[in-house]
């Protein structure tokens, strides 16, 4: 339904994606399914039983990764978002968004090699010079080569600003890169004949804090000027086994080890995490579809099993069960499907959002008109910590549920949702934690535009609910979702009414209470923007699903305004306390 | 403070328990705890990291396990809630219970072993006649054997009313059983010269359903009439590989392949199921505590972590951070603290539950009177199912967190958060699911006796708000939990109208919602206690903690108040919408 909820038709109507068709589009992501179905599918155990390994000075993979690297850049995996200038398909996010959702769904050890591969090339593309451009860019796009994000240190995790690596002017205009890189997602391997690190490291004097970074291009195999390309001082210290995510390699890099790293300048000097943050946002963006992918293939997983599995008997109307009565499929018991039904409300919500962020993305990209350009990129900013979050935290709250409907089953190794509980756990960590993007989204975000931002999703949702007030069966769940909407505006001055007192540590103390929130909320309004699709589509009769299909849609609205947006009153319990028990002070623990 | 809380003083002042003493007591846990680090927590990586596993015919597991079941026997481990006339310690369930727990949290995956065994030994004692007393009971509390009790088979998972294993009745009074029961938790390994099965089978033309069960012992060797121990027609199929607890074997096994298995018939015909759930409550009272006890492990290693562990600075009060500052530890971050906090609530709370449920059962076992035995065995029948699945659930919650608190570090093999995540997982599932047990507290429990059973808890709960109403400090927080008591009526009695109406599938559609709001508050009454206590030992100066100590508990019951009792509005909400959506009818998934 995604050519409907989130109108691809709307964009590809647009001069800026009039190349496209809705179509063509979805003849794509079939060909991207098969694909997946082929190449991904059926390695995702393997790849979890045999993990990639750092050995005899080398990261050992699976074999079908480099399959999967070339086949895909060649049916244009790395091309959606690149624009046609730059010899790029110039399609919607949302369908690239699709695109890799679908790769994800059927085997999240290996879109990630293909997703840093891209987010590398634009960030050389956008703010590298032309030399840097020709050397790399056409190489990585078309899989010849693979890249990497390297941002996080040893001492320095979350907290950027201590960012030791350091880079020193050579004589020729390059740099010599020193220092080291932990938790680099396909740092290493053999898929590749090169590999391009994006690196983050000060330039020798710079100052302290965030404002001296600047960010390089640091590749494993550099030109040594007569286009012989020779063995960069990048040197593979070790990986980390994980407990999920186990093909997806995790390495720790050291860089200039023999003083001998050349690394070039991308971009503007001590403006490299201002850069390498316009690439962050697609990187949260995409945490977020590969969370929302894992649960709504564990979803998948344990519908399936719950059909088939025989055990128990309904309750009659005298509380008892007739044990001469064949059992019955688990699913008909009411506590297992309303596991279902929460990991279909969390899963296909999580999406959702995600796509509706991807959408936003597009809009931005395809006006020319500064104000709208503005009002997209805001409403942007605002949804990219939710859309990496919210499908991250209920993606291990779905996949939970998932596990618990297969009973013992699913704790053993013979079935795969223990494999997706491992899998999706990293999710809520990675490209900032949950704690890391709540602080963002209470504490940068939200007061963005003395508070406009927040007024521009609130119109967006006042556009869904208006429009489903007209209409018998969702109009209670547009008031319902109304009176959200005004005490999340009520909750969220009450707690600016610390930061305007500058008691900022405690107007962020439950930011990640705030993110659970707020993000109930907006996925409240997704699924009544579903509902309201799968209605008009029944009453238009002009869907290319049944019936059944736009039903569950509504059901599972349903579901989510019973069990979800039920929730938001306790999280204001607690944002509204007034108590405050978590601010430095003595140790209670 | 165990002794405190949960009145060890009192329950060694009674006649049945007079052969203790606080101070002995004391000294046994401390010889336990010796023991734990000593013999337990060094292997407790080792047996993750090479599992016990099916190969060459037998189950191989780590040999340390084997020393743990014979010293452990050795220090009485397996005799504590034994009755001196039996040859027992008759130590208080609360001592034994605080034991085991020691053992679990320094190593989930050994303890199983005794307490399966001390199980099947009572059920021998309780239930079997002199001969097999003779023969089983002494060789398995003294270590010499294991035992194991054999419900689960593959078409009969929850649903026991399905069990096929059948007992043929052999001339010489014995049974010749046949059928397969897997997920046997120590179902098979060298450890000890026997193992010793108690098995629920039909006898041979007995009635369908729950009815026609009856009890086994059925060992791995047989006396064959000469005092010689020979093999029984007891084989292992195989094993189950496992996402946690690996150490812990779990199995399959088929009685009478060669329709040569001989069993023994444990208490009366058919009745089987009954006597299986005289010793399940103690089980799942195990479950409990096995959770509660990972979940406080874990919470150690990532308060550990965070005291450790430099990033990041505060941020002042122009909302920003100095860079020039040295890195604090994590636990200066409110968002860490939270987690942190979260976890000690959440864990000790667990911990405390699971004493005062095995604290009923001590004054149950002690009292003479037949109207106070009958009070504590109620209170024990409301209180099991929630023992047994609040740490449970909450437990995965805590763990996550801690996991969380690690970032990036916690997804990876080289620290133990990720191992507990995986070990905790079980106990949702172990000995009856989260939806099993749901639905025995409020289909089976709560109207016991015409609801007598929960005014007798609320009485309970109703003397610690009553000594706590006279304290400034506590008065806020039993008034809440009177209120919250109150609405947990309500909404019971909201609940049971559907009962009323024989509307059973909806009276418990929502069970699983229903057992959170009822664990919330009662673990909320465990808080107030452990403040209240906290707060005299202050003022009275007679504790043997330090006022850090107990400050700890009166703050960490205060963020259970605000984090978690503010939940109940939101669990009230959902049990009572009057939206039915999870009853069998037409499939929206």
């Amino acid at each position: 339904m995604v050519n409907q909820v989130h109108d691809l038709e709307g964009l590809t109507s647009s001069t800026y994606y009039q190349n496209h068709d809705p179509e063509s589009l979805m003849l794509f992501l079939d060909a991207v399914a098969a694909f997946a179905e082929k190449e991904l599918y059926p390695y995702f155990r393997a790849m979890d039983a045999v993990p990639a390994r750092f050995s005899d000075g080398i990261i050992q993979t699976h074999e079908q990764i480099g399959k999967v690297i070339r086949e895909g850049a060649a049916m244009g995996l790395l091309l959606t978002p690149i624009e046609e200038k730059d010899g790029g398909l110039q399609a919607p996010y949302t369908l690239h968004t699709a695109a890799h959702a679908i790769l994800e769904a059927a085997n999240n050890h290996v879109p990630g090699y293909l997703g840093l591969t891209l987010g590398a090339a634009e960030l050389i593309q956008h703010f590298g010079n032309d030399s840097l451009r020709e050397a790399f860019v056409n190489r990585m796009l078309s899989g010849e080569w693979c890249g990497t994000m390297c941002l996080t240190e040893p001492q320095a995790g979350s907290s950027l600003s201590d960012v030791l690596t350091t880079a020193y002017p050579a004589e020729d205009g390059s740099y010599r890169i020193k220092g080291q890189k932990i938790f680099i997602s396909g740092g290493d391997h053999e898929h590749t004949s090169n590999i391009i690190h994006l690196v983050l490291a000060r330039i020798d004097g710079a100052p302290a804090g965030t404002k001296g970074i600047s960010l390089f291009v640091v590749p494993k195999y550099r030109n040594d000027g007569t286009d012989q390309w020779i063995r960069n001082d990048v040197s593979t210290a070790g990986d980390f086994q994980k407990l999920g995510q186990r093909g997806y390699c995790t390495t720790h890099l050291i860089f200039g080890e023999k003083e001998d790293c050349h690394g070039w300048l991308v971009g503007d000097p001590n403006r490299g995490l201002s850069h390498m943050f316009q690439m962050m946002n697609g990187a949260r963006i995409a945490v977020g579809r590969g969370a929302a992918s894992i649960a709504l293939a564990a979803y998948q997983a344990s519908l399936a099993y719950a059909r088939e599995r025989l055990q128990g008997r309904p309750i009659d109307t005298s509380g008892k069960k007739d044990v001469e009565m064949e059992q019955v499929p688990i699913i008909e018991h009411p506590d297992v499907r309303r596991m279902l039904y929460l990991q279909k409300a969390l899963a296909e919500g999580s999406m959702c959002l995600v796509l509706q962020t991807a959408y936003y993305l597009d809009r931005m990209k395809m006006t020319d008109d500064p104000k709208e350009r503005l009002k997209f990129h805001l409403l942007l900013e605002l949804l990219t910590p939710l859309c990496k979050t919210f499908p991250s935290e209920k993606g291990i709250e779905a996949v939970n549920n998932g596990l618990q409907v297969l009973g013992g089953y699913g704790y053993c190794e013979d079935y795969i949702l223990q494999q997706y509980y491992r899998d999706i756990r990293i999710f809520a960590i990675y490209e900032g934690t949950t704690g890391i993007q709540s602080i963002d989204l209470l504490g940068r975000k939200v007061p963005l535009q003395q508070g406009a931002v927040l007024q521009e999703l609130m119109k967006e949702i006042n556009h869904t609910i208006d429009a489903c007030k007209t209409q018998e069966l969702l109009a209670t769940y547009a008031h319902e979702l109304e009176i959200q909407l005004s005490k999340l505006l009520q909750t969220t001055e009450y707690l600016q009414h610390f930061a305007k007192e500058n008691d900022y540590e405690r107007y962020l103390a439950d930011a990640t209470i705030y993110m659970d929130l707020f993000g109930i909320i907006v996925v409240g309004w997704q699924w009544l923007k579903m509902a309201l699709m799968a209605q008009n589509m029944m009453r238009q009769k002009s869907g290319n699903y049944s019936d059944a299909f736009y039903q569950s849609k509504i059901h599972t609205m349903q579901f989510y305004f019973k069990y979800e947006i039920a929730r938001t009153d306790s999280l204001i319990n607690i944002l509204e306390s007034g108590q405050e028990l978590t601010l430095p002070g003595p140790d209670y623990f």
